[in-house]
């Protein structure tokens, strides 16, 4: 005999791109859309789909929600599409995540893609819904101001100490929004902040700055209470040159994708 | 003021290749490894590493204690390296994660490198371990006996009933060893199992396959007590060929990646 | 002044799923299709689009096409493609590519996907058709007999010889059918005779396979005048454990992606 | 009885970072190179290796010429490497190619990368060398001014016409540059005109658009005789919101990503 403990479902992945036209120049919503499902589904899995809302019919209405409103932002947007399918009589929860391809304007109607992403979360429990902003592969390099020493040694340790290395990361961060609160232009300011502070910093770690960067992210955003911030250690190795009769004053560098640290922290007001 | 809430780390990504030689045939364990730590690791966020233990000496040790002793199962190494780091007296938890490459025999000492990868994870808390074990990118495709109907229609809803789609997935399975056993030979019986019921259901939806294949695993594993299965409904969509004065009785697809339906749910005993 | 130099354009990525349906167990054919066209349609590029076939008319053609009649196999499904844009005035020379996914059946109904992909390229010019066939991501690994010494040495060279290393690669082939034939089934002999060279082959070097492993294929296949092998070498290191108080008698290896070498070949008959 | 028709060999994906210190700011090179060696190499393949150059010998010498001198340039560097082994006397010709990752200064000693790269090639034979350089993934959208009508019917054209269609692209460009010049500061007013004729284009097709923005690159760099453009059309499809009682003035699309168009031409002087 076996049970049902745990179960979720909906359409992920679907590709909504908004013009908004209208005034001078144009606007571009570029969302990438998951919509998750949890409730009362018990019966489907013993095959009747009398309240199986297929996911199908999630993607529809993504895209008739789209159109029936403006997207202010990303945020109001998943919280539309959280709302709508929390009404189900059915469902229990409803979260709703978003990744958004910010695209740079070159001109009133041409733009360029980024590398750089924006996440979004909203979890709609009945009337509560939690909101989280983040970024994403927001690549930084630090060539100076970069130490790892003093660490313990034990028979399995190599790693010599340095003053000076290089540190590189692809940040990934993750924010929560106090509940009703709706400062969701602070990405702008959390992003910046973050950058500044990785780059200034004296860094004795990676955990060293991500406390630091996450720091500056909290005072930079007044109703944001807890920052979540994941930082690979993208490993660049200082090159032997030495066979070759050459010195490396830090200079020469091999990047590598594997193993890498890494580095996880909540930081919390 | 800000704190740290929650902090975790590791290495990511170690690449061990074991030879297992001797015997007329050699066998190869081809692991990717992720060590994390969680416990008293706060002072570091503040600059201070005397305890922190370098990432870099993580994937020596994993390396060396590849070297000190056989490796028998993917589980049993993970539980190794977990147990080699819960010794530390900062360490309150190890999670050490691994996905195997099963190399297929095809010559003493040659093999073949297949889609499937085999999952591992062992979560050590000072003297108990939590062991699970897993399979992942096990695409299969269902050719009869997937119907998809009876489900509700509102005013987003436009897919048609259907009596006989195609039924492809990428199953990602991971189930949990009752504590205290051992038995790592299951993933064969599992996998069979759930293959065979996959291909001989009788499937109103993905999740009631994915119910059906779960009992299945777990009846073949008696010291399973839960699985975990996750099913991304990668669609293929029949064409419509009527515009070029053709009919299409269920032959001609076009296979999408986006958006695709996921479905997760937990079976336990 | 600017002028045309030389152009081409098509669809690319058409992902055509067909169930050939009958008999007691279905077949299924997976493959994902490129259409290239070359020919007069310089005024396309000044904006005369009279004589454009669109790129979504390839790709309903081939889905069409795909209907009506039966594939025998991808070879003479790119044929078929290839002659019908062929017939187009403007068209001086089509191009169609098609990668295969091959299922393997573990039930009338019921498949499952490996790592393994086939391709082909037909580039039919008037009435002549020049037709290859191949496999790729054909990874396979050897562990013994593969050397590698007596080369050069000079102020750079810091590799050691070896008589025994790990030799890992992901085999691509790629063969030409001699004008006229058709042996299309050469697939399983060629990539047979592939695998058992590289199984048995007292390798010197990369290379020195390479020329055995393409002797070998051009024996299984009468009418295959040509093959190339494109063989990356997928470096996996000794791991120096002396540090750890450990030898390693070629046992413990770290797997890496990059840099890796790269030995292109074609041997003909 | 088989022989070689042609080979070639080298050490691909060589990642080189290197830190140009001194001055106020650092200045980061961060390539990818790939070194490719054609010549009389033919012994190599029966087995005797006394001129086979160890492709680990390739990556050492990059690192070591790397530090040997300043990178002015990744085309400059790749011909310093070109040079180096095209002295070797097995050797007849060299290809070295890069792929840089321009990072952007946010701070004297900190950057953040984009998602563009940089792309050269040297091709050295004897005393010759061609130089290519490139750009790729530059990634774009155009929102207005862009049609695709008048395109030849068949039975199998379903397209509509339209006169106001998004157009994505992600433009790879690489232009030659003629033998003695070495203007490589090209790059950045390529770059600009490319984007610049893009955005302002009237675009009948994105043959049509690829023309205009080849001549705007030629018009902007006096010493380069001729450009290829590779311009993949990332169709946006316009969502049918019909079934829903909604309209689409132009404003909703689904992003896909297969099939798609796929434009390629070379544009001379």
């Amino acid at each position: 005999m076996s049970e049902l403990a745990w179960h979720r479902y909906g359409k992920a992945a679907i590709r909504l791109v908004k013009i908004e036209r209208g005034g001078g120049a144009d606007r571009v919503v570029d969302l990438t859309i998951d919509v998750q499902l949890e409730g009362d589904f018990d019966a489907v899995y013993a095959g009747d789909n009398r309240h199986c809302i297929a996911t199908d019919t999630m993607k529809n209405t993504v895209y008739a929600l789209a159109r029936e409103g403006p997207i202010e932002s990303a945020e109001a947007f998943a919280g539309r599409v959280a709302a709508h399918f929390a009404r189900e009589p059915v469902v229990s929860t409803v979260k709703v995540r978003t990744v958004e391809q910010p695209w740079g304007p070159i001109h009133p109607h041409a733009f360029v893609l980024g590398a750089e992403r924006w996440t979004t979360s909203v979890t709609q429990n009945a009337a509560v819904a939690a909101v989280t902003s983040g970024v994403t592969n927001l690549v930084a390099m630090k060539t100076a101001d970069s130490a790892f020493s003093g660490f313990p040694r034990d028979r399995y340790t190599t790693l010599p100490e340095t003053e000076d290395r290089l540190f590189v990361t692809a940040i990934t961060a993750e924010w929560v929004h106090r509940a009703g609160t709706a400062d969701f232009g602070a990405r702008d300011r959390i992003r910046t902040a973050l950058l500044q502070r990785f780059a200034e910093h004296k860094s004795h770690s990676v955990q060293h700055t991500l406390a630091a960067m996450g720091a500056a992210a909290l005072g930079a955003a007044p109703t944001v209470d807890a920052i979540t911030l994941t930082l690979p250690n993208r490993h660049h190795l200082l090159v032997d040159l030495a066979p070759f009769g050459l010195d490396n004053p830090n200079e020469i560098f091999v990047a590598t994708d594997a193993p890498y640290g890494l580095i996880e922290a909540t930081i919390r007001r």
